[in-house]
């Protein structure tokens, strides 16, 4: 058996894909799409109390094309906060005119590849604040899930430590490159979701989401032992685009 | 041909995953609601008095995410008590508020890789036990189905018999050391379903399914030769979660 | 190219699973439910009559989980007379409170791996009874379509009369220790359906089909050669049974 | 890079699988259906008309199991005549009551592999008539897509134009053996549609299909290169046939 | 690491493919259909009219086959464009009549592996025009998604700089053959979709889609690390044949 990578793992995420059904949506009466738009505020204000009390964070960006509308993306200290604000949510009369597109259940994860043995990464504040992070409200989202590959020469949990350690250690100095341009947080899945990793990216300029992703897939650990799930990319919904996306 | 592995088997498993009809739930009225929820309360009854017999065994919990709200995982002697649970649920009027997400069909299975020879294990009461349990009734659940690998180089089945032992053991001995965290109820479903095992995992702390997946894909077993379907994560359902999720 | 292995073929076969739309049943009126009954159980008694004048057999099991709600098996001597009970099926009321779940197309066949030379198995009256059965009505039924692998150097057809004839009459031992326990009807869909064969095995214990499936698995032309997609598996549909699953 | 084998091309494709909407059929009132018929019976003898003129030909088969009820295959000069029939018939009172089940574009293709150097194929009437031909009143069809392998060592597009002349010259010689029993047209979708070819079989008995595809996956072209999409067959819809069909 | 190949972007492009719910638009009344109409006019006029002004453009083709009935094209300076054209046209009457049917999210690219070192592709008024192209009005297009491949021997992104040149530049020799014939854009869609790359190509002659899809299938960079996605063709929708297509 090859040494075990150790992980560090802080807030529960739900990423929670919908679609609209416009059809219903316009043909509803204005006093319905109105309460119905007031119940979400509603929503958006709590969750962002708690994001002010640091107990959680949400993220909510339209996306692009027919895979989804938009995405709600909920950090909470624990699963039983994240199926109670889905169950909430479902019962929204907003929610009545979406249908579920995809959803994803992970942890916030960091890679204990490149820690210093003899350190206690929790006793570093800086640490805690990356397992328990705000999330940005950068003008663009791109989130798509991954596993590392296990085919034939090409498996990734036949490697030895030392191997794994390098690989990820120039797979990171890809990701220092784009540092203030792309800010990514990694959310690990296994025994939680079909894929091993979410990857949730936020830029300013939706261009970088391209130009790291691609760079990085020249990289051996991407190129060699990367698989790649639906990529779904999206814009800032700002209460005023928020209000321009639901108005009829 | 190699040498087959002999299992043990035990009651037949129906897990059954549903979604909720939220906006037909939220129309109804309140009469048709509550007349819905005593009928289901019913059933949940008569399954307690099935588990209190130790003829049967059932376990409820909610699904985070979009893939499912609920599943109720079935253990019974045959294969018709399955069915009648299953069709006697389709006729209630809460079936009626709720779609098909997704099902499996096994058989509590113990395999017999470390059985000392010469043993008869259905003598022994604690392996009578496992074969027939008392579903726990632990914080979180986990359900994935899985393969053993028959590609190339990487062939289960054709390893030996003595191969196959060292691996398991291996791998025996990682979810050992989960014990106290986690209980693993392995259901084989070959000849019933479409993969050839199913895993159901119960912890009071869901971290700990993260942390006993990840350690055993480092694992020979798992790197190699394991093949995993869709994970299913998901918190118990008490009477009184349950009735917090179908309030409106 | 390989010498192309001999096959007899008997009656074609349809197999049609169907789930019941247990809402719009359970909501029509009891005449409505009762009239739909009647001409369900005309079908059966005249699918019963054919069977009795050994020109076709049908086979009639509910199915375990969501995948289906039952299956009706049917074998006939032309595609003709299958496509016209398949009509017929969907023009009944019944048929109106089910939806398609899934179907296969094919033709029971007997391959002639183990055939001696110089004798024509069109005059043995077993052969033609076996290409032409009467279906049993065993307690289970489990239904599965395969492919004989052509990947890498897993290619079945690749290889030598000779080693394939080897591989089955390996591959038949096996089934023939389950005799008495496990009657298996094959039939081959080449050019037909979408998987070159269908397996529909019938017992009345259904443990044996996990037993059977299992333990060729370890064989080699399953371990290296066997394709396999979606298990069914189900119960005997007996007159009480059907009016049991029916009734609300 | 390989020498391109050449191509002659025809008339343009289309295969239209589509469901009939059974519980509408039945619940329209009998003058509705009447009126439907009549205006499908105008479209048949419009496309006859053209047959007759051949500037086009189209094949209208029942189709077996839950994939389809009907299939219509259009061969027309141009995609613009293609999408005109498509779209008229989309706007017909009896496509109302039917839902697309599955569509292909392609093309009549002769493969020029057998080409003496030299000779102009194009001058030949039999390949003109080849190119657009009236399509067969055989009793049953049969189509399937695939596709030529590209894996690994099995990569039918890296070996040379002469190892490629040399297997299709086989796979030919099987083909003539069912010549008068099974007529085969290829059309080829490279550019198209998702598979690379399109092969449509017309035999009186369906049992050639089975005996000629078996046949021709143990010939390395099949068995080595050839990747397959799903199988359709069916029966042919005469005047009399269809209205049995319809008759409620 | 290989060293990665440098991309020029120029404007988001929308695939936005869409089906038509025949059944709704046929039982609409007149006044309805018109309106919707006209207002889809107004849509096609501004869109026109932001072609005009060269800050974007815009094609529309029916498509042939079930897999949509018309491709709405969309090339725009942001992403927050492409959004709001998107939910624009969401709320149309129009679009009530549709169903999504597929979409892609990319951006207009050129490949940097034929630039000569030391000059400066940005200063290029060619480039320029190929990265913010007006879309041509070809009577035909053709769209599929690819990726290269990453597959044991055969994996693009481990292969040298060097070794993907020469490639490339026989690719693009092939593409070359067919300039007047067919119109190529690529569009890149790392980190934005699903795929890699969309291939968009326009055409007065359909043929020549298969002609050069075809040929490059034979080269190297297309056989051994070329996987596609599914291929629409379609029409040009004049005024005429959109209105034609409407009419009922």
């Amino acid at each position: 058996m090859s040494e075990v990578a150790q992980t560090l793992e802080g807030w529960y995420a739900l990423h929670d894909f919908r679609s609209i059904n416009w059809s219903a949506w316009g043909q509803a009466d204005a006093g319905t799409r109105s309460a119905a738009q007031d119940e979400l505020q509603g929503f958006l204000k709590q969750w962002q109390s708690i994001e002010d009390a640091k107990t959680g964070s949400t993220a909510f960006y339209s996306i692009i094309g027919q895979k989804a509308d938009f995405v709600l993306m909920h950090l909470r200290e624990t699963l039983e906060e994240l199926s109670e604000i889905e169950t909430a949510f479902n019962k929204t009369a907003f929610a009545g005119f979406t249908t579920p597109a995809y959803s994803y259940v992970s942890v916030v994860e960091l890679s204990n590849y490149m820690t210093p043995p003899g350190t206690d990464p929790m006793q570093s504040p800086d640490i805690i604040a990356r397992l328990k992070p705000t999330l940005p409200k950068a003008s663009h989202i791109c989130f798509y899930p991954m596993n590392k590959r296990r085919q034939g020469n090409d498996n990734w949990y036949m490697l030895s430590m030392e191997e794994r350690r390098t690989m990820m250690r120039s797979h990171g100095m890809i990701g220092r490159q784009y540092a203030g341009k792309v800010k990514q947080i990694i959310t690990g899945s296994v025994g939680l979701d079909d894929w091993e990793w979410g990857v949730t990216l936020f830029a300013d300029d939706a261009l970088q989401f391209k130009k790291l992703v691609y760079e990085m897939r020249f990289d051996e650990v991407s190129a060699r032992f990367g698989d790649f799930g639906d990529f779904y990319v999206g814009n800032l919904l700002t209460e005023e685009k928020l209000s321009s996306l639901l108005h009829i």
